[in-house]
């Protein structure tokens, strides 16, 4: 079995990476860490872990120590000085952090006003989006697991994109998250009153998440993709939802959409290609590592509409980390990730 | 004072104008009719109306009698019989519903699949959103009272328009509902279960909505307008934010848009131009009939992004209605509709 | 016009007061505080209120001086000195905090680990449940608002228990709760991801509202009264709603408690007994100052049940405080407090 | 592998029952049917289902073909005739509908307004609730799975009850659910704007699962029980939370019911019993089997309190369901069911 471990096991992705790893048929919970909460057990925090998975909190080092694999949830900025150490010790490291998402430093620095510190680590982090860049995560020992917005958006336009079947200027995200990503600490604006009954857009054409899904399109239409990216705070739990427009371009129809798409994700065990007249909901891949997909096309106006829908916390956050584990120690992909949606 | 009349009492807008008009200070309810309840008090379908309005729900023509104003919420395809009876006995006509709200009866029959049955009335008909037609609707005796997305789409957009400051190509809205504009009938989609922790976008780009839209924003241009409408449903009872994306023309700033609305918007007592930094919310527009609107610039990609809010059932139905009624009575505009909208 | 001013005014009671003076025929804000956003508009804190009310924040002196009465909206034991000040100064003062509610000192120091440091003043004070004690309320000075439970439960059980129906030992008050009775601070258990979709109990028989219930009950009763309480957090924003048990005496019958209900509350404007088969909700009473009662027997087991919802922030809080000053200066009770609740 | 067939597999706790299976070791989904959706796929009603169970609805008689073991999902009263069936071909029955759950047929008449068609195939029937009639369900052929309300008020009672700690009369059971509980059926009650923020009690002291609790708590008591039932509606989609009211005994101490909950349960995998200052949260069991248990005592009043949390769905019907099966084909008794609960 693999040794695993969760540094930050007690924030909502760590959590989250506990209760998946659990079923896990090849790998298993090895240690977990804790800043706020070490010395108490997991289930202190999360009594829904109750007898489930009531594994004492550690420190960072122990945690590397009893791993193979290390997962990092940590807070922005935190994760480099870690990786090293993995590096290091030769374990696999999977940050669930922007640390090692962004290629280039200077955009580093202007979105994160951070620096790389140590830039070597860099030239051998990969960026884990196994459905656009699959080959070059296997046997890889440093992945930069992507951000939840990050992943909804590029999946939902990259086979247009790469067939070049959409403008590359003008690409617009309306995106809407559950709460969850926020994450666990109580804020004035996550208080129960006063997100309940709400709904407004946050950080307007500002978030963090742009640059690194400019990084992931332009890659796949290999030439500079800008697109202005606009968050919004849903009140429910779990999911976002990405609409993304795009202008067609002349002589794309329906079918050469749907065609490139199939193409593109038929065989993809975790990506659900809609019917027509079905239309992606947060709702049908909660708890799942699924990011279901609907084309739609605006006619009048020579509009492509991709829709996306996927957990935050599952393909957005620790599910597609166990699919990068997965992919680098050369498992089935799928291991511990067939996860079946509840309906309701 | 004004004897006001409701047909179609019992569905949300009709009840939401029972409430409001109760505390109007120069209007009073004088009969209202429902086809479902007839014969049951408004309290026995609502009982959160027990003690407040506890009248009997009678018939069609027992309001059209008893009132000066009659407010139509009916489904559409049923007003414009009613408009009819009404006009011929003098009595004003502001109907909630679509029947008289398109222009172009072409549009009408694509959208609606129903013919005007009463051109001669179409003719007479004014176009109820007071803040880009005040000076049409005063005096008048039948007014079509927009719809939800009708209202927080247009007013978002007009000042820009207006002033020539964006293309009027390309500009996408993107819309997130609360539930009730789905009315008072249970569905599957609407059953609590499944809407629930959901959240979706629904007949993208196919919204019988869209025609109004670019009907009122032409007129504001002066030229013909497309736009992209897709609209959502929150989990949420109340509340309507619009997110309107267009491209900026060269050389426009920032300072010349919050001039534009400042000038377009300053005076207007039922439109709150938020400072920056603050974003619309549907939560800070509750049971109110303010549509709060903040201003955004993605510079990264030239896009004017402008956010509004306002509740569905109030600014975008009962309210307004009112505020219209108030026009073609005379009276204060705000005569009823200083609503103070909760902080929780 | 009274002037009436509000200390604390940003906590959620104190918000409420503010919202509700506004629309008071005889009484206006002339001031608020707040300790943690002195200098800053209402406004800014609770966006909602932008255009309808922007006071600054001021310190607990200034409302002192500009108030013909003054409200306090402060944690438990921050009131008796600003009561006494209040009380030198001529003032009107209303505590919706515990200082003054409970008549004992002991009981107090037990539940809440604090003494009366102005002894002469709780003589003076006035326990304002207007329903059970409107005589002595009426022109006082220094009234005690009672908490929300402590409204809910007793109103519900009083006309039963002072005529002797019921058993006064084995009561058992189990009692629902929305979010915002737990004020405004941000915690862990209130932050959304954690409350949302989550139901429990908390403070199991050992919640401070216990000893002011049985006294108010003991009063009506005019011997002891003992009762089990148990509150939960629904997660809903406002409303509170009571379940009451007791054990009936021999012979008491449906009619005997609808008429004792009836005589007790029947011309009481904020009571509202409901007809057979209906059952009392949050929903109907929401941005009300109404109390529904509904009444219920299970013969099989002799147990009378007696179900009741108020608005915690406004029959339980504000709205109360309001009906109390009305009280204290000769007013119509109802003057400021017709206030409809929405159907949805 | 067992084959397992779902009647009714359309409504919620068929659903439930489908997802639950398919990670099952030893049972695999055979065939479902569904009146309503006969020749649809499950994953056209949920779309969460796609690609995970598209099985195709059938009829009844498919069902019983193809299946060792038919779980039977219907209204109350349609499966007698299913039962004898069943029993004929040899079949494993488990019936999540009232049919057989009842021992006296005039408590079924009473109740259920029906009559006992196969009077000896309910002497055959066992009542499916493990943790206290584990050993007469061992190998048996037609199980009654109890009810959501009636799993979780016994449970709650049984040990003290056992144990002579609390007194046989004055019990109240005040219970809260989640809305599946009412099924899938859209209906005004449960439709989205009218249930949200909402809170009531529903059927007081007169719902159907009240004899089928008070017959099992009286063959724990080994004497007649009697208890009052008032059962709430939650607005969230899973969870019954339970809080049961008995009084204590003299003389019996925390101590001593600690120790006959640690007898009764301490073995039991699905029984959580939580720690001393813990309170059971319908969260911490959602989409799990388990049932949390806490236990409270008012001294002051000599009440004792037990608070109980289930999944209706899961181990108020579907898990609870499985879990007999397991018992019935002498399986592990937990196999299939070690859920994980979210944390979030």
């Amino acid at each position: 079995m693999i040794q695993a471990g969760v540094v930050g096991a007690t924030g909502y992705a760590g959590a989250e990476l506990c209760r998946i790893l659990s079923g896990h048929p090849e790998a298993e919970l090895a240690a977990v860490s804790s800043v706020s909460f070490e010395g108490k057990a997991l289930s202190e925090v999360y009594p829904a872990y109750f007898h489930m998975c009531d594994m004492i909190c550690g420190t960072e080092e122990q945690v590397v120590e009893k791993s193979d694999v290390i997962f990092a949830a940590l807070p922005h900025g935190l994760s480099q000085e870690l990786a090293a150490v993995c590096w290091k010790a030769g374990k696999v490291f999977i940050d669930l952090g922007a640390d090692f998402r962004l290629e280039k430093e200077e955009e580093y620095q202007e979105w994160y006003a951070n620096s790389f510190t140590h830039p070597e680590l860099h030239k051998e982090a990969v960026y884990g989006l196994p459905e656009l860049f699959r080959e070059k995560i296997k046997g890889k020992k440093l992945i930069a697991n992507p951000g939840c917005y990050t992943t909804a958006v590029p999946l939902a336009l990259a086979p247009a994109l790469r067939k070049g079947y959409i403008e590359k200027d003008g690409i617009i995200a309306d995106c809407k998250s559950g709460v969850t990503g926020a994450g666990r600490k109580p804020t004035q604006g996550n208080h129960y009153p006063e997100l309940n009954e709400s709904f407004t857009a946050y950080k307007v054409a500002s978030h963090r998440h742009t640059p690194e899904m400019e990084q992931t399109l332009s890659h796949i239409a290999q030439s500079p993709v800008k697109l202005t990216f606009v968050p919004h705070l849903l009140p429910v739990n779990r999911g976002i939802l990405a609409t993304c427009y795009a202008r067609l371009k002349e002589g794309v129809t329906m079918e050469m959409l749907e065609s490139a798409y199939a193409e593109a994700y038929g065989k993809e065990y975790f990506i659900r290609l809609l019917k027509k007249g079905q239309v992606a909901n947060i709702k049908n891949v909660r708890c799942s590592n699924f990011c279901d997909i609907s084309l739609h096309m605006d006619e009048r106006t020579g509009t492509f509409i991709a829709v996306s829908a996927i957990d935050n916390m599952v393909k957005g956050a620790a599910g597609q980390a166990i699919q990068n584990m997965n992919l680098a120690f050369g498992l089935e992909e799928t291991a511990g990730l067939k996860l079946f949606p509840p309906a309701f």
